[in-house]
């Protein structure tokens, strides 16, 4: 580390960026304002899934998501804390009421976060009290979140055979989509804070270093840097590792000479962000340029994509934005090394709402929005590339924000001669 | 931080655990060992996940959770990457196959973690492909891990109808709660690293520091600790706090004379750890050291029931053994104050079998298995008292061995005098 802590200046050379470049993390007034504002915004949010019901023909919504239980209740369960948390966080939306489960570790953490909902503690499994639960709701027909397990499904439809359980549509992913202005806010914050993790990281990077080591000293500038936690775990892979888009930092040196592909988010206030830097450690190859100078075109061209949506009647399909991403790497002669899609829409989750991809829906984009842009080309055995921003698209308003600040241009970091 | 790094000794009275009281990290040779101990034991873990089929009447079983995915094939899922992996990881096992599928993010790297599986590459919804992929093996009757969403469970069912779906029983479940010696060497690997790292932060405890640096310190040591992540988000709570098992840690200074609950663990090769020390910062009232005896008690209580079974044909039930602790607790007059289970089986997961809990089967707890012992006590606006060890309990060879090696008496750490 050469004695240096991170996002020291003493190495950084000009017109490379630097933590002070964007944003400040929030502070304390900035979470008591959004909190205020999820209150407020709340009763909403239930009415307008409740709105859904009377056409359905639908008596309540069974939730299990944690990130929908966030949206419309209030109650917090950290990353992949669902997994111990046995039925709690799980919620019931019926006409006039909101009930929120919980097991005897959650009771009062929920009481405090979640005041308007009842809460209904649970000793076992939510089957043992389904029938006494729906019987005292008039419950006859429940939407029920589809990533509902089989055994659950089952277990319930055995407690209380009358009661008919349906896969819920999309209601609460296309709601959620749509976001609320504390909430690209809350967005905008955790990009950020990971824009000034990597500008604080860059100066460390060299060749000789391990994925392992940039891996943890980013996500300690996150942690340390205003946010409440890392978005997903981070991927900080070089050289031929970079062309597999998910593997994990390895404990081997980086060689000069090649790429180093960082993709990582911060969380802030349960929003998180999303982005990737292809960096080059030494003088890259030109191959590898022409590369980066590749994908750079197709990220541009969905974004013009996007912009030129404002003369038009409707926001564009998410397989329209990502056709013209991919029409660029296709040209090419690239195309089969673009395996993924375009973008995702992100918020309370990582990946959410809407997609652009070549599966994704032709209906039009939601708006006002957010969602990663985010083409890449992949060559095993050699390398990989990507470049992923999040934008913030409000079609009504004629508006494409970059919510990613950090520079998109090539960057040559770690050279022999500094 | 008085200027001194984590696991600095200057402040550390005499008495107190170090770092260097626990076993070291393992290294390049542990992990290396491990990686062949797994490819030479799948073949005979798939065997006995096969050996069920014929009894079943089943042809083969669909498998969806990251850790049996790990446990069978070799594929790695970081921690809640499934939820935007899409079906990558997701396996069907047959009874001459082991089938991996990925989308194109993941070729490369489960190419190389799983070697012996054969790759089923997706464009899109694994239902796509389903009667074509059905149909090629043979496929009439499926055991599904009964995790699977009830909305790909209706689109398999409607893409080969012909095709039946059945829950699976707890099969892998069943299988790895008994656990393989370098499983437990793992888990033990990782709950040393956990000891090391709660030793290496009491110096830095005090009054006026805030829960949320307390838990990044200790994060931080667990991460540059030899670990390759947490097992989960670390609880760090203090005071009343303490009573809400399941809260994040808070930006508010920690008040003297109270407890500061810690409950933590360290994955080590995808093995997780899991302990919970409830020290006291300042001078602790009577009281709180009165329910932490009775805690302590509690515990000695479930491991002495353990001990006991050594002179019996089989082990105990996980019923039995909490409620040797809960008999401890009741007969104090707090039973109400002892909400949850008593301890819970960890492996490739921090929650799996067995249970040890008011609810759990009378069958005979699986041997050789490791599992937490934890009661504890929470009195909602005033503390909450729990400690959480692991052991590897071994019926056949008469063990019954700690994994957790921290010292389990009452530790005053910040003293103002210090």
């Amino acid at each position: 580390m050469s004695g240096g802590r991170v996002g020291s200046t003493s190495r950084r050379p000009r017109g490379w960026p630097t933590p002070a470049d964007f944003p400040p993390p929030p502070g304390a007034a900035d979470r008591r304002r959004w909190a205020e504002a999820d209150r407020a915004a709340r009763p909403a949010r239930i009415e307008r899934l409740r709105a859904r019901f009377e056409t359905a023909g639908m008596d309540a919504y069974l939730g299990l998501r944690p990130e929908d239980a966030r949206y419309l209740t209030g109650v917090r369960l950290g990353f992949g804390e669902e997994k111990v948390a046995g039925h709690s966080g799980r919620f019931l939306v019926t006409g006039e009421t909101v009930v929120v489960f919980a097991d005897s570790r959650y009771v009062a953490q929920f009481r405090t976060e979640a005041p308007e909902a009842r809460l209904e503690i649970l000793g076992g499994d939510l089957a043992g009290r389904w029938r006494e639960l729906t019987d005292g709701l008039g419950l006859r027909r429940l939407a029920v979140d589809p990533s509902c397990p089989i055994g659950l499904w089952r277990r319930l439809t055995e407690a209380a055979p009358a009661v008919e359980l349906v896969p819920a549509p999309d209601w609460l992913d296309e709601d959620r989509a749509r976001k609320e202005p504390t909430e690209i806010e809350r967005i905008a914050g955790a990009a950020a804070v990971a824009d000034r993790a990597l500008a604080a990281l860059l100066p460390e990077i060299a060749a000789g270093r391990t994925e392992r080591e940039l891996a943890l000293a980013l996500e300690w500038a996150i942690r340390t840097g205003g946010a409440d936690g890392l978005a997903f775990e981070i991927a900080c892979l070089s050289g031929p590792q970079a062309a597999l888009p998910h593997g994990s930092p390895r404990d081997v040196p980086i060689e000069a000479g090649t790429v180093l592909l960082v993709d990582f988010g911060a969380e802030v206030d349960g929003y998180r962000s999303d982005m990737t830097r292809t960096l080059f450690v030494g003088e890259p190859p030109a191959v590898a340029l022409e590369r980066y100078d590749l994908v750079a075109r197709a990220q541009r061209a969905a974004l013009d994509r996007l912009e030129a949506s404002f003369e038009e009647p409707v926001p564009p399909s998410g397989r329209t934005v990502d056709a013209a991403a991919r029409a660029v790497i296709e040209a090419a002669g690239l195309g089969e090394r673009f395996g993924h899609g375009t973008g995702h829409g992100i918020g309370l989750a990582t990946h959410e709402l809407p997609r652009l991809s070549r599966l994704a829906s032709e209906a039009p984009l939601p708006s006002p929005t957010v969602f990663s842009v985010e083409p890449g080309v992949y060559v095993e055995g050699e390398l990989g590339i990507r470049i992923e921003d999040l934008v913030h698209y409000d079609h009504a308003a004629r508006r494409l924000v970059p919510l990613t600040g950090f520079p998109r241009e090539p960057l040559v970091v770690g050279r022999a001669d500094r």
